[in-house]
């Protein structure tokens, strides 16, 4: 089956907003390996949705519309499906009784109301954040179209929990995806441990780059029923796992900082960080996860100097002899804040994010990271590869590299590389 | 002139990528006042490209290209242009010189080398980061194509650099465009505040929804020469600038947390942070600022009651009292971090960012902030509103108000609502 999606909006086309819906659902279609071949964005403008829409059916069997369905925009999207399918736009009565729900006592405008309206034969999906449902309609000559609101938080869901049972049914064979996330290493270097298993066709394995330092590894099974895919995907699984080695850190995981906290919950232990280049970005990632409050309490961010003789105990003298970008500085730190705030481990980083700031000896991107647990300190160097590559990659990296560091100690592997 | 879009790369069809790239053309397309009527999305596949390039040079008079110039892709873009414009490919000698002073004394394999040919007739855009030049070539039709490597920080110098100045000498007449930044009202109330502004054609005034409680208004000027066009936008500037009243935090800046470390700098004063519901996020925004070290010494994060208390002096039976989440505790913590890092302003915020942790008086989304100066304290609560937005959305609602806050202050607006 191929797939296309038709992004309507023309904030997208002044780039007010990025297709942030396009590339949630190419990542859901292939997860169910449905081949995407196209995404067009259009603005608010009926003529070229017309066309885009006219053009999409007589190529791809799936089409998908994100945006264009609320009440500002006059049900632009589905009154051009329902023109180009020859159908007259209906009541649906449940929306209308949900909207008035909604609203409550307050009146509803006919802008509103058109929200209840949709193409006659369609499917609706009803919408659990906002006030526009999507709907699936299916044309003569089979291409199946499905409407969305365009709010992420509104199509997520939607196409979740609605989407995407109806597009298993319609496949027929079942398939079984799973994604096996690394830290640490090169895509190239991936590649060439999987070997043949790149090659394979059922179940088939492939390599994504992700952001900042981590590779994705796909693995996706078709079988006659879920079960089955499952059970043939699952020893590929097993063999990516084993071929790549500690640098994977989860599989069918959302974040390295998700694998951290569940970790340190289930250890009922607490972690405790100290950050100067990287600003807050490590206490920020680690506090993105809900309950990370249970073992995080403590979160400081040491710019000056001062700051961390103070709050830390680095001594003023370390920092005079080694620079405060140092191993020895990184090091006082995580073990500074593990003691005064009584965790199991303190992570401390130290470093230059640039673009100033660097020397012929500590250029821009070097950082120094450390954690310190009950008995050892472990500390290890990032150093500046290549040109520049900004202020927001160096401290990434860096806070990636200092939570894959607690999540290979808390797994018992090696730390930071052998010296 | 219209302009489109041609997005090239497997990745943005399989959701690894989000298409930023897009949205940074887009914004600076409208910059020039030049009408992007469409986004196309095909993967690295020549005849879908070819037909995505065939059907854009038909309708639009720009055509710009975005990725599939690297090595790896086999210079796929450059091959379906020059096919398309009927042109050979040719060397470009300074190219290939830059290509080898990048590769030093490591050996240039032929998929390398490839990154120096050109469809005859196009002018080159170094690369200043990356291996993979750009180029532009008109067809005879008068199309111009634009071709663009795919990484961000490739595309973006080369496209300030290079492609804007030729847009603005083919376009001709000069256009000039600034972007008035807003934080705390709806799109909704600048809209009513604008009023007549929003229908006048030279200049134009238009508003855009930004993220995080942030409106946009973009006054663009058209005239004979850029002093003329700027001449023109600048008292429209200044009305609507009238208008809005002390919500503007800014004309052409980046970010709040801009705007707010600048006006720091310059003032040589210093905040510091205490987080608790928002862990880090209003200290990671501030350092992603270069240069905020000279102002942010001090960054807390005091998740938990024991932590505000042993780090900030928040007295234990404060928080017995009215609950971690208060005016009360809010504004301890802004004082607090403020006394003991000898900071001018100290900022704290407490809330309930959920999903879990609301109860009926406190419920999810409930969000205290203080700001504490030599002299007052000040303090406001954000309240939910309607469904639970998530809890990103909470925590960057909760720093943007607090950097707002500090932004009025040192402005000498007023800083909260009067009670």
């Amino acid at each position: 089956m191929q797939a296309e999606i038709i992004s309507v909006g023309t904030e997208l086309l002044l780039g007010h907003t990025v297709n942030t819906d396009a590339a949630f659902i190419a990542r859901e279609l292939a997860v169910l390996g449905i081949d995407l071949h196209n995404v067009t964005v259009v603005g608010d403008n009926p003529q070229r949705l017309r066309e885009a829409l006219a053009q999409a059916m007589k190529r791809s069997q799936l089409v998908i519309t994100t945006g264009g369905l609320g009440p500002t925009m006059d049900d632009l999207t589905k009154k051009a499906v329902a023109d180009l399918l020859h159908r007259p736009m209906k009541l649906h009565e449940a929306s209308l009784t949900q909207l008035k729900e909604y609203f409550g006592t307050r009146p509803i405008g006919s802008n509103q109301e058109s929200q209840a309206y949709f193409p006659e034969g369609a499917q609706v999906f009803a919408n659990s954040i906002g006030t526009a449902p999507g709907c699936a309609i299916t044309a003569e000559n089979g291409t199946l179209f499905m409407l969305f609101p365009g709010p992420p938080r509104e199509l997520e869901p939607m196409f979740r929990n609605e989407a995407m049972p109806m597009l298993r049914k319609k496949i027929g064979s079942s398939i079984v995806s799973f994604m096996v996330r690394t830290f640490g290493q090169g895509e190239g270097d991936a590649a060439l441990k999987l070997g043949k298993l790149c090659a394979q066709t059922n179940p088939t394995v492939a390599t994504y780059l992700g952001a900042h330092g981590e590779v994705f590894v796909r693995v996706t099974a078709k079988g006659e029923t879920q079960a089955q895919a499952k059970a043939m995907a699952l020893p590929t699984v097993a063999e990516v796992r084993e071929r790549l080695g500690d640098v994977v850190y989860g599989v069918d995981v959302e974040s390295l900082e998700e694998v951290v906290i569940n970790t340190l919950i289930k250890r009922k232990e607490e972690v405790a960080t100290a950050e100067s280049c990287t600003g807050g970005l490590l206490s920020k990632r680690l506090t993105d996860i809900p309950g990370s409050s249970a073992v995080f309490r403590t979160g400081l961010v040491t710019y000056a100097d001062i700051t961390k003789t103070r709050l830390l105990g680095v001594p003023q003298e370390m920092i005079a002899r080694y620079g405060a970008v140092s191993r020895e500085v990184a090091s006082a730190m995580a073990e500074g804040v593990r003691m005064r705030s009584a965790a199991d481990y303190g992570i401390g980083i130290t470093g230059i994010a640039g673009p100033g700031g660097g020397t012929p000896q500590k250029p821009v991107g070097t950082v120094w990271i450390a954690l310190a647990t009950k008995n050892k300190c472990y500390a290890t160097c990032l150093n500046p590869t290549g040109r520049y590559a900004g202020r927001n990659v160096i401290r990434q990296r860096s806070v990636g590299k200092a939570l894959d560091m607690l999540r290979r100690c808390m797994e018992g592997k090696p730390v930071v590389p052998e010296e």
